[in-house]
């Protein structure tokens, strides 16, 4: 069982096409589901990945272009009408909070609902904390102000060797504060080093979302070693010429990210509508980074 | 080849189910599309219909509730996404001009297209009329501001008796006249009247779109014969306790509406997603009148 899983709902782009859904992506980090972007459709292909609403806490929106954002007042509606009183944070920029904010209080206000805003900045931030994981932000190059997301894991505790710490008689009580990495103290003063009574920690787990961005190699270096990378792949190579204009990058450009990144895999997506075999994003993509996986309505992707 | 044909893009409810989505409904008539209200993915399934948005010129809001207005923003996005520097006028009360207004402004800033609005009112009034087609509004009962819209063709033109016209040596230049009613004055000063010559037009089609309201037994008087009446059916009636509180009808109230407003046939709809088999919706309204549509997504009404 997974405790760090994404969710694809949907990965096309601005054109609407039957092929695709516009954005929208979940992450599973230990039931707590995090929503990136919720383009227009989010809400119904979040109930066909029979996720759950009651677990939906935070949304974060990369930038303010209506593929990533229309399906949120119908999905805010959904969780109003859940009726348990919840609430739900919306990570934005300023002039997000403002625009949604009028959205809400005209459409929602016959339901009581606690919408929150944590206004963010188009910059480099750490934006969210919880005892587990972090978010922050790196700055993109679209048409309008935008940021990724990196997700990451906090530092976990060791594991105890049980053997060992029967051993030396080390007392129940005391095992957490072994596996945060504390030595032990015998009643006759003889000190036990941690790493006698413990292995190393399950190392933490990192996902990127970067959406819609023209290609920029410098974002290796600010991404970093991640276990997924989700990186925009609008268009092919042959259509390269249009990318950068529009703020959006090829699936040669991502491939060229995720190496230099030294991520594990690359997920695609945000695909241009003008496309019909997917598959090609895939494949130009593997010329330079082996470990790729094509994007899907649908499709979940386990990081551990 | 049918001149007046309905296309159904959504006939669910509020709460959001995979089973049904939220209300939107296409008239074609005469290669002129006009949309009726427009819940979240209607624009997806307008392209499933293979129906063309260079055609969508009118588009009319019943009232302001999410289900039936949120997949707007994304449909104008596309409307101004296809660059043939088109327009289209959105008909709905005040306050919907101004929360539109404040969200097309931020979001469809970057495309130029003409998006135009006519203010209409909760009450009785024409608020359309081209050469061949009126609109009118009817007031119903809802929790917010809501009417009906009823379409109706203008009177037609009478059909030309060919062996008359010709044995009476009417000149092609006056055939149009003649439809119009004209009698047929003779060089010698002879008048045919014009019923010698015509046979009668064919009878003009009426279209009446009622969503969303709680039964209005007054309401098949201000509806009148039309040849298709969609009335809402939120419910059966087994939960009509919940209808009229909520603003809402059963299918059997429906039926009534139905038969006493004289209607040719009832188009059912917007159907609570607390049900699983929908055909009751169908056998429930056919006890009181027998010309009965069962309405899913996808499904086209000729209506003559």
């Amino acid at each position: 069982m997974s405790t760090f899983t994404i969710h694809t709902l949907g990965c096309g782009s601005a054109k609407p096409s039957p092929k695709h859904q516009p954005s929208s992506l979940v992450i599973n980090h230990r039931e707590n589901l995090f929503m990136v972007d919720c383009g227009e459709g989010a809400q119904l292909a979040f109930m066909r990945q029979r996720l759950k609403f009651s677990r939906l806490r935070h949304i974060f929106l990369t930038h303010l272009h209506g593929d990533h954002v229309f399906g949120l007042p119908g999905l805010i509606g959904t969780l109003a009408l859940q009726g348990n009183g919840g609430h739900v944070t919306i990570h934005t920029f300023e002039e997000g909070k403002r625009i949604l904010t009028d959205i809400f209080n005209f459409f929602c206000r016959e339901i009581p609902f606690e919408i929150n805003f944590n206004v963010i900045e188009p910059g480099e931030a750490v934006i969210y904390e919880s005892n587990s994981l972090t978010v922050r932000t790196i700055p993109l190059r679209h048409r309008v102000p935008d940021v990724g997301f990196v997700f990451e894991e906090k530092g976990k505790l060791r594991h105890i060797d049980r053997k060992m710490t029967d051993f030396h008689g080390v007392p129940t009580f005391m095992l957490n504060r072994i596996k945060a990495g504390e030595d032990f103290i015998k009643p006759d003063g003889t000190v036990v080093p941690n790493r006698m009574l413990t292995t190393a920690p399950t190392p933490p787990l990192r996902y990127a979302h970067i959406s819609d961005t023209m290609y920029m190699p410098e974002l290796a270096g600010k991404i970093g070693p991640v276990d997924l990378l989700f990186h925009e792949t609008t268009y092919l190579e042959e259509h390269k010429s249009m990318a950068a204009p529009r703020g959006h990058s090829t699936a040669r450009q991502a491939a060229m990210v995720a190496r230099d990144a030294g991520a594990k895999r690359l997920l695609t997506g945000h695909y241009s509508s003008r496309y019909d075999d997917f598959t090609l994003f895939k494949r130009e993509a593997e010329e330079i980074f082996p470990h790729v996986i094509l994007n899907n309505e649908g499709l979940s992707v386990p990081l551990d």
